[in-house]
């Protein structure tokens, strides 16, 4: 416990704020890790309090003990109480609402304490790892229980339901973002909005998801044809291509490396194939309590890939009204090197 | 759609700024009635413009077509190039994060026009009522279907997870808030969180639960047994109450009444029988693109009820760690009086 005291105490000093406030429940997550669907946290120099209603106070007493976060009954009023006095407040802007803001800097100098925590939160411990592993495997054991359930004639919309309830079935809390579940050419559009397209033999089907567990993501996309029609030889050229891309990344992305130099391995593999043009996107983006963090790979990106880092690694080829194919895994990287998460699911081109 | 041009331009008068700038989600959905996951609406003295990128425009354009809002292809600058040179401008509060408030007050006097909104949002047309009842439809069609597959040693979270995925079945794009799953004595605890315990023989089960339809919300709660062990005469004696009570409510809440009175009613029958001290929270909520707002039917609530709000009914009795009974419809008010959307699942004692 003393790695999270001292987590603690480098955000507190890295604010320059006479406290942090915090109310938004992913941030309060992190920073006592304890879930709740309410409560506030106050971070200043004698430490970290959780304030918890009556719903959450005696489960908080329980797994808190221990742990440099102190546990106070009560509910705004006494958070209100705890930062009283104080000069400069930090608190997450986005995080915060305007009515909450305005309220605030009547009492306070707010200053912004989110980028120190997206800082912060860039590096994993050891057990946001595990829960990391587990929101994986999770996605993974669920999907490999869908596949023998895809039949012709069933929509987008109910394949993304059914995989979702399986990961449901499987442990996880809920999704980590809106499954992306396209047919055929559909998978042409990178984000697109799952709809009632009906499945037909022969047709590619893309699906992106990824759930929770404990409040921590995973994200997956696996792209794979529903019967082999003969008529997917390009599409098959292509796949080998992309999951080049995504493997050189995995073999080839170590630490002290930046965002652009991961995205090059992939854009540069793709490039050699006139394919680089059809990858919209960066290669990938951070993942913990949140489905998009840092850091960020992509051809901007200066930001330094270290130990401790989860992100994905998701190349892709679009080409409009044709194709579209994206391979994804989480990643993280540990003793220098990048390893995935997924260890269930194949990714050589998978045909039902 | 001539009401829509009324209603957007008396939002606009209500609101005392020379421009109203919408980011989030639901009230682009309100103030258009088209959904996207992106874009910017601007309401001015000349009226409604939605800015949509490419993945919307086509889409917009085709469905707006002959509606008082005007599409105009872009993002974020054509948005701010719309409201550039206007003094005053509105934007809801409680949806606008610190970041995006302090940015737009270097260039603007900004008032809060979430009342505005808010207000306007208390009346529904015939299109969100519509939308209202088809939502409440998925939600008792999937109760309906759960009902043969809830089985001895099922726990709250798989059935709240077979549930949830039985809305999406039946058409709904997603819950509109937690399901509640209690099983026996954690029916007490009006906010329960979902957990694993597993049924039994005997148990009562409690589930509050909605789903949503483009957007539009339904809640409802049913309390029943999973098999009668001769163990419940105080259960379903309560039981009786409670729904005589939900009963009440519906054939005495009547147009042009507070949100008080319409509590006292369900709350005055409850005393009757000594009842009242485990009725622990409000009778009701407004419900529509949210799944809580107003009208708020509470003890403190003097807000008049009129056509055209849509709330819930919701009468409950908790007794700490022994019973928890409530009993919900979503409601409408039409013609004076109060009609359920709910015609499909029964409320009187339903015995597995």
């Amino acid at each position: 416990m003393v790695m999270l005291a001292e987590k603690l105490r480098k955000i507190y000093e890295d604010s320059h704020a006479d406290a942090l406030y915090i109310e938004c429940d992913f941030l309060r997550r992190y920073l006592t890790g304890f879930y709740s669907t309410d409560g506030y946290v106050i971070l200043d120099e004698k430490g970290c309090k959780f304030v918890a209603d009556p719903r959450y106070y005696e489960a908080a007493e329980e797994r808190l003990a221990g742990t440099p976060v102190e546990v106070v009954a009560g509910a705004y009023p006494q958070a209100m109480d705890l930062i009283a006095g104080k000069r400069t407040l930090g608190i997450p802007y986005p995080f915060t609402d305007a009515a909450a803001y305005e309220r605030l800097r009547k009492s306070f100098e707010l200053v912004d304490c989110m980028p120190v925590l997206r800082d912060a939160m860039l590096y994993k411990s050891e057990t946001e790892l595990s829960l990391i592993a587990d929101a994986c495997d999770i996605a993974e054991e669920a999907f490999l229980s869908l596949l023998p359930e895809i039949k012709e004639g069933m929509t987008e919309s109910e394949t993304a339901a059914l995989l979702e309830y399986k990961m449901r079935q499987h442990g996880a809390s809920g999704t980590s973002f809106d499954t992306i579940c396209a047919f055929g050419a559909h998978g042409s559009v990178p984000h697109y909005e799952t709809g009632n397209a009906k499945l037909k033999f022969g047709d590619p089907i893309l699906i992106d998801f990824g759930c929770k567990r404990e409040g921590y993501c995973s994200d997956i996309t696996r792209t794979f044809l529903f019967g082999d029609d003969r008529q997917h030889e390009e599409f098959k050229k292509t796949y080998g291509i992309v999951l080049a891309a995504h493997d050189l990344v995995r073999e080839g992305l170590t630490a002290g490396m930046t965002g652009r130099e991961g995205d090059a391995i992939a854009r540069d593999h793709l490039k050699k194939f006139g394919l680089d043009k059809y990858f919209t996107h960066s290669l990938g983006h951070g993942i913990g309590l949140q489905i998009h963090e840092y850091p960020t790979l992509s051809p901007r990106s200066e930001q330094v890939i270290g130990n401790g880092m989860v992100f994905s690694d998701e190349p892709g080829v679009y080409i409009a009204g044709k194709l579209g194919i994206r391979i994804e895994d989480s990643m993280y990287m540990k003793d220098g090197k990048t390893h995935s998460f997924m260890h269930k699911t194949q990714k050589n081109l998978l045909v039902l």
